[in-house]
């Protein structure tokens, strides 16, 4: 297809194409005279990757970059390729040393196998870092049913992942990646509306019946 | 103590506690002369629920307000009081039909007991939504692991909320709240990291020995 046709296939407008090519994101199609080229479903494919890592995992160009180098290095297997695109995707910090204690006991007691220096470790340690400045700290009984939580759906996550080729993959892992935060955390809330309902139903009636009395 | 001290002991700079009392946010302490007033620990604890609302929660002065008259009326239960603070600090929006469908779907499956009108289910919706403009749906199955899981650790942090002031509970349902969400994620991209290491590891072994061989 002409590159005319590749924008409008694939939604994204003809000068960001142009622009994609230019800056080597989106490989050159094969020339058929000297101002013509043709595009195939490779293109949009990576097309619909690009979007997807910019639009819903808001990543900027550079990370984009390294990611799509690490899809089609053959020698970077389909773990590192995803694991390249969760680690542009994780914020990272600077993490207190109490607070990266904490997650090396936690990734212990729960036997996880993640890189030493990943950086899903650090986003936990800073996460965990702002308790500290409200003189707060979780206990591991609390963390401990977050992680199991957090085990249960990632298994989930990575069993659904498809493996036929890495873009594939890394757009899948991608995309659930960020989706589903926030479907997550909406879920948290409706559920602590429950549990909150249950607990304090007692209490609630109590108060009912001193406000009308 | 004077409203120098309790600006000190507070941590919040004095201009923006003399705002808070103009703003009626903080009730007026108690008059010893004409220029003079003292103030004492349930302004202590006051400020602390406004900065907690402010700093954790982001939540505009607005919604706030909203909260701490739910939190001084004694007609209202602290459930409802809680819910009236969760449901500021969520971000609302507006939801198809699909998607708000999704919802009542799960909540039914799950015997959630909900408000009518809960903005936790209206952000669900959203969140399903943003998975549609992708073409992409999760499937029910899915969705359930994710229901399961955010139960697991909705009944922990309810569990743990105390009772005995409502400033006290909403202080800490909106803490842990938010301070918990950055936790939750990090851990699940750490364990989806623990478990594509695990499901890709006969396949990270073929890669390497083709790539050395």
């Amino acid at each position: 297809m002409l590159i005319s046709e590749l924008a409008r296939s694939s939604g994204v407008p003809l000068p960001t194409v142009k622009y994609y090519l230019r800056e080597g994101l989106l490989p050159p199609g094969v020339a058929t005279s000297a101002t013509r080229a043709t595009y195939d479903e490779s293109h949009l494919r990576r097309l619909r990757l690009i979007r997807a890592l910019v639009d819903v995992g808001s990543l900027r160009l550079d990370a984009v970059r390294m990611i799509l180098e690490a899809v089609d290095d053959k020698g970077v297997d389909l773990h590192d390729t995803i694991g390249a695109a969760h680690t542009a995707l994780s914020p990272g910090g600077e993490a207190s040393q109490r607070g990266r204690q904490a997650v090396e006991g936690l990734v212990r007691r729960h036997r996880w196998r993640v890189e030493e220096g990943s950086r899903n470790k650090v986003a936990l340690a800073v996460a965990l870092d702002a308790f500290d400045r409200l003189g707060q700290q979780p206990a591991d009984e609390t963390l401990d049913v977050y992680a199991d939580a957090a085990a249960m759906v990632a298994k989930v996550d990575v069993a659904s992942v498809p493996t036929e080729t890495a873009e594939d993959a890394v757009e899948f892992a991608v995309v659930g990646t960020v989706l589903f935060e926030p479907v997550l955390l909406a879920l948290r809330r409706l559920a602590q509306e429950d549990a909150s309902g249950r607990r304090l139903a007692r209490r609630r009636v109590r108060t009912a019946r001193r406000t009308r009395g």
